[in-house]
């Protein structure tokens, strides 16, 4: 195809990212292309200064610009709640839902022994040391409701099931506006064997 | 939410790209903040330079590098066949399925009056220059089948229709893979309409 240098360039470099397909990788580009320098600038500034300034937080490996996260600082965050989360990135969409007031804590990935991560690879040192500080009273154990989420989860309640009070996972169950039809075997297994008390 | 502040910049800037909610913003961002350094940087440095580089071709309107455009300086192209499509990336999907070996012309937008784009707006006085210029016997109107691009490709054929011996427009009919049952009736009208002869 005969698509010029610049342009082609600017297309696989988007299509390095995931879940970006060559088709998605077009169309940013073009509308890259379209928009105004300024626009343009903006854009590749914001990329540029991403990595420039954003670290990981020394407590709890969440993005932060500075030591610690604005989490970490936060006054207000109930210490003794510690949510383990795989990726600092799921810290965000568990405090767009408001839910949660505690503090967090990233493993930076999920147990594989297939790709040979194993809990010496991840944060898992750094949280016993955080647990064993004293203080928290719930272990929230966030991961994914993968294999790989819950082979983690497993080996951090084994691992921390004498030293915190408690320590529970996020339900499994029907999300709110599945259908049944298309809810697959292990879901439903889970919706079942949870299942609440109507009213409750 | 405490998104550190040159993350939520760059969020912001992915989410004003079209086609891209604030979610899919927040998922290219982790993925840039997780690339090491030098992939971030060169995706930043192809959006600076797909901007510096890229301009329209002087005599199609599509993008080119120089003053003209790899396809038309390519000496194997027909010069005598003219595809007219709307924007420069329709170039591409068309070359990319290597079903024309003309040139082509960009009119850089569609004729839409409550947008205020009439074809003075459009690169449609030049067109009708290259077709008085002469050699063009085919000119393929490949503008969208929306209610625009098809007032527009009226329009162009009143315009040039006794000035080049055959104006077309793609077919219009079910895309292959469609299925009866979710084809829209506008499309069904055109695909009974324009029904071709069993093996032909």
């Amino acid at each position: 195809v005969n698509i010029p240098a610049s342009l082609e360039r600017l297309v696989a470099e988007l299509a390095r990212l995931p879940g970006v397909g060559r088709k998605t990788a077009q169309r940013l580009a073009f509308a890259i292309l379209r928009n105004d320098t300024t626009r343009a600038h903006a854009l590749a500034q914001a990329i540029e200064e991403v990595k420039a300034r954003i670290r990981f937080c020394e407590q709890c490996f969440g993005y932060a610009e500075d030591t610690r996260c604005t989490v970490c600082t936060d006054g207000r965050r109930d210490p003794a709640s510690l949510c383990v989360v795989e990726q600092p990135g799921d810290i965000y969409v568990i405090e767009r839902s408001g839910v949660f007031r505690g503090l967090y804590h990233v493993l930076l990935g999920v147990i594989s022994p297939l790709d040979g991560v194993g809990p010496d690879q991840l944060k898992v040192r750094e949280l016993l040391a955080r647990v064993e500080r004293g203080g928290v009273t719930e272990l929230i154990l966030a991961t994914n409701p993968s294999m790989q989420g819950e082979a983690t989860a497993l080996h951090l309640s084994r691992l921390l099931g004498d030293k915190v009070p408690r320590i529970t996972r996020l339900a499994r169950g029907m999300p709110v506006g599945a259908n049944l039809e298309f809810t697959d075997d292990v879901t439903l297994n889970q919706a079942f064997s949870g299942r609440q008390t109507f009213g409750s």
